[in-house]
């Protein structure tokens, strides 16, 4: 054995992965405390040990799958993820409430390269959108232009909702969760009554939109699905019928060989 | 008969199972009126009579479902539910407002167990839930890392939400249910015009995997529907199909076994 | 024919029942115009009149239906529902602004009962209703018992939304809906702090059967919908193999009868 | 080749279908700038001219299109979807912030005619729709009564939410989408208090018929989806069944002719 492979096997113990899942859940739980003044004020010091040590455990697993996998280990796309979060937390961060900070409880997502059954529930989702590429399109491209005609139609009577394009695409993606779209739309028509023409109309179809988005989100998950017990039960039926046609067969080669004077004929293949 | 089985059979009667539906359903409109303090003023020690008669029999018929089933009692996951229920009832409560008085309305729970009907519908909902188990986890997962993200980010400026981790965990599950999140969001933006990112991302992801939680419950419920009459009707035909076949069988061993001079052959299994 | 079979040879034409469904539609706009005090005021008389006239025409159309059909008339429970409409218009309202004034736009639910597309439609709706009989009242004991408890314990803290059980319930269908629950939580949140548990349980229950009750519905609709393309066409092709197989077998029992020297035998049934 | 000929095929070259999405898509994000203030006084003018270049583009495009096609120009519903949108482009906006100007933006529509994958999916949403005119049909009947009735019953009290007709339907849709509708129902029962009667039962079957508009849509989709893997095998399992009894029958002919002397019989057609 190499000692790349010894490497290799070491990784690959079950002790091994449950060691780096537990440290993965106890640096989310320490990270999750430092949220706390009071826990920050009292043991704020074990919470950036418990934290450092943790980042160092990643830091040392991640290269010794590198080291055990070598050219391999960049074929994963699961390792490019965990190449990813850990380069993130070893960038050092300048203030102490930085964005950066505040993304080091992104180290938790590691839980989903490592526990198996999260990893094939996140490939479920992500096989999920290409089918859906289409429809997000026609969504998009939906919401883009009902934000440019709301924001030169309702721009100057309600600012706060439609000021600019940006405003306006978010106003028009919270009214198509439907949040509060009611007041939004009353305080428009207060100055122009048919703009419920507007919003009508844009709920109707984005909602409408949305949901043939959900259908084809379920028919994807349906035709993947294993079969049903009704359709494995006829699957074993049609094969105990072909048996017995192959049973037909061959005594019908048997009658047509004695037929022929014992003349050996070629078997038509079942 | 045994004593055991005689207290057995009698509790299985339909007319003990109804007495005991009955004095359920009585209770729980006994301790809804308790809720009023027009009645409680009226018929206060009435309903408080029929109370303690109802928590009675519920003992009483414990007591004999245990003597009559005996060891096999615990077997049954319901009769554990029922003791539950019935035990806490028992416990005195401390003051006239406490948790414990308001808890006792959960006896009403014990419908779920004593009719037939409501027994399967509950046993169907709980066997959905360990298919959902790695979806939840990820949907767990992935609020905890936006409220661990929010209590950093937005802890400041809008204390009344993202305040500590437990604030910023019900807010999340607010937002995930779509309730009120454009007020969250707008107030937050007001001072990081930027967190519509965050606000964005966490609505489309959470919504997307509680989508496929969804799914995973669909596609679950109707691999275990009956089969449709489409399938019913195709099943029957090949079983027609497979007598008809089983028929060409037979003609054909009689056939041959003409034809070897009456040598009886042994019989191809059909 | 007789005049019973004249009177409903007359009601069945198309002619007639096109009539009918114009009254409806024509009253229905009426009763519309009704609420407008401009309209009433300028062409009030014109809409009584044709109100009258409507009611008169309903009325002419059931007697002339009772009198043609006799007794299957009450066999149709679809007549009943129009017997019932139009009895209720023809009770005197006493006030002007009487709530059975305002009940008679009710006469336009006669469209249902008039285009047979409708009358297909809510068939199906209240067919799947009692498919669903156990998880709605699974649903309404989960409510109940979460109003009674909400009722004891949070009736002190918020009596806008907690203060009896009839106000209790209506909170509760409303957070079930999921309008504005986080206002409600919170309010009661700031003097019980532990009460996000209760919400919390109360909407993941209510959520999923909810959820469930949605899912028995769907699985309902596919089974009672037609057979996909897919498995027609496996029908079809299962018709094509009983064919031919029941040619093999005509012709087995040929090769029989010759080999047995024209003794006809008896036929095996395909 | 033919003029016409050659227009066509050099319409049809990937170049000039991308030149034109590129156009739509550019024209759409300038128009998009146009809603900027600070974009359109620094590159108002450039922006003006992109838009007329594109239309330029647009007209230029769909006069060769039409040269090219001629009379089958006219059947093709996508063509006249383009020219509508083309020739709406050309009236002459009369001031700066008419609708029509705001509505200029529909022309980034003209990427639904162009993209074949857009294409496709609004061709498949289009179709869903006739299945779901009866339910449709039911949905605005009831909302049209619960609107009369409300204005009725509701007009005095809640004047901003049901003074007349138009505004009560604005209403009842906004309730239907679940938005904000508890606190409406509560200003109305604190004069009417039984009015829960009526909020409750019109969220419940708007609710209930607006599912199953949904489960209509599920429904076909599922119908006209690709049919399951496990069809698919069926099907080909069926397939290979039939070849197998075709080779059956065949050598029954072969038994049935030599018995008969060689007398070619009419082949049993399989």
């Amino acid at each position: 054995m190499s000692p790349h492979e010894r490497v290799r096997s070491v990784l690959e113990t079950q002790l091994v992965q449950r060691a780096v899942i537990l440290v993965i859940v106890v640096n989310a739980v320490t990270i999750g405390c430092e949220t706390s003044a009071y826990l920050t004020a009292r043991i704020g010091g074990l919470l950036h040990v418990v934290d450092r040590i943790a980042l160092g455990v990643f830091v040392l697993e991640l290269v010794a799958r590198l080291y055990a996998y070598r050219r391999s280990f960049f074929a994963e796309p699961w390792n490019w993820f965990d190449t990813l979060i850990v380069t993130m937390a070893l960038i050092p961060a300048s203030g102490p409430t930085s964005v950066l900070r505040a993304l080091r409880i992104l180290r938790a997502l590691r839980l989903l390269s490592v526990v198996p059954s999260m990893r094939r529930v996140v490939s479920a989702l992500l096989a999920a959108v290409p089918g859906m590429a289409s429809i997000i399109g026609l969504l998009v491209l939906m919401i883009y232009i009902a934000a440019v005609i709301a924001t030169k139609l309702f721009g100057d009577i309600a600012p706060e909702r439609f000021d600019d394009l940006p405003r306006s695409l978010f106003t028009l993606f919270q009214i198509m969760t439907g949040d509060d779209w009611g007041n939004t739309a009353q305080t428009v028509m207060e100055h122009k009554p048919w703009a419920w023409i507007f919003f009508i109309v844009y709920i109707l179809m984005s909602t409408f939109v949305a949901l043939n988005l959900f259908i084809a989100v379920v028919v994807n998950a349906m035709n993947d699905a294993e079969p049903s017990p009704a359709e494995t039960e006829t699957q074993a039926e049609l094969r105990r019928l072909k048996q017995d046609l192959a049973a037909v067969n061959a005594k019908l080669d048997q009658l047509l060989t004695h037929q022929n004077g014992h003349q050996p004929r070629p078997r038509t293949p079942v």
